[in-house]
């Protein structure tokens, strides 16, 4: 492995961060973390990421890197001395990114809605992410990542929402595994790898934060 | 070059649909283009994209990939005798999807509000529209295409869109060039290419389309 100056800034809440760190734990690449505070975004984040000013950011020897899944998609073609995250068939290849930018489209939107609403809109949008589970739930079929045999570009993408699912449980007042047994088992499959153990914070700390940001938002 | 089956589902004043025979036109493929009535969309579109039921989507060999972005890195790694539209550097290429991505988020956007828009919405909406051309003019600096020397990935992302630019400045009141020249000198250059001058329908055509559009839908 060689030797790399690699920084990440991130926000140890955000889905998005986590993700990078789950495809550099895959990889075995060693980096500084970074934490940012959105009170006072760093000027460091301001000049590495100058269009969207936003975590997370890969600065690899000095160069940054935006947006998660183009981030994992550098990571993957950057250090390929280890399995490749997506498959290398075109068509395959394709199939994962399609899933990559659904994910991106409709996960986050959903779930943060379910934890930060109330009445009537909440329970039509637990709908939507029940909705949208049975969607994903439905592409993962009988296998065990959806990549397959291997867990791999659409897993990692996907693994860091369920770090939020205690939090959206205990807001939205649901049960996500009674609704989506396969896909809360295919999390907890995640979960026993390491590279995703050590990369999503534990759930209850993830509730305290909602609550606080709840509370400061006045929601 | 192989003989293949290829279809694509298309609604011909979708800028989307332009981004995927730019891309088949660069590597010389041969395909048959169906048009889709948004009225009443075709069993096939539903079939072949069952979760956004949107076009464009190319059929390869009966099978569909669905997205445009993700349609023209398909083509790009599928027909890999001609040259590449996304860079062979994985730094590069980072950059390249980085773009793609920002146009996905804030072009299409923008230029439908400009048109459709009135009063003290539409103005903010051009000074928006504006921001952003002069963001991605700012990302082109002095080079013929964002690629560098070559056309590639983000100009084939781009482009299609300025088919449009005649009914965002009739619609919106504004003289683009006056604004980003270095823009509009771009986008001439990419004219002079046939790929992108047989994939793009005539202005006024658009416009036309526009004006039905706008009639239909009470605006």
């Amino acid at each position: 492995m060689e030797e790399a100056d690699v920084v990440l800034l991130d926000f140890w809440p955000s889905s998005y961060g986590m993700r990078v760190k789950i495809a550099l734990a895959e990889k075995g690449i060693s980096y500084e973390c970074k934490q940012e505070d959105f009170q006072a975004k760093s000027s460091l984040l301001l000049e590495m990421n100058p269009v969207h000013k936003m975590v997370p950011v890969l600065i690899h020897d000095g160069k940054p890197i935006c947006e998660s899944l183009n981030i994992i998609q550098y990571i993957d073609e950057t250090w390929n001395h280890k399995p490749s995250l997506l498959p290398s068939d075109p068509y395959k290849r394709s199939q994962a990114r399609f899933w990559g930018d659904y994910i991106d489209k409709n996960v986050y939107n959903v779930v943060k809605r379910v934890w930060t609403g109330k009445g009537k809109e909440q329970e039509e949008v637990k709908q939507q992410f029940i909705e949208c589970l049975k969607i994903l739930e439905n592409e993962l079929g009988e296998k065990p990542y959806f990549g397959g045999e291997e867990f791999g570009y659409v897993d990692v993408a996907l693994v860091p929402f369920t770090s939020w699912f205690y939090t959206v449980e205990t807001c939205g007042k649901l049960k996500i595994e009674e609704e989506c047994p396969k896909f809360m088992a295919w999390a907890k499959r995640c979960l026993e790898k390491e590279s995703v153990a050590t990369s999503l914070p534990h759930s209850y700390k993830i509730y305290q934060f909602a609550q606080q940001y709840k509370h400061s938002h006045g929601l």
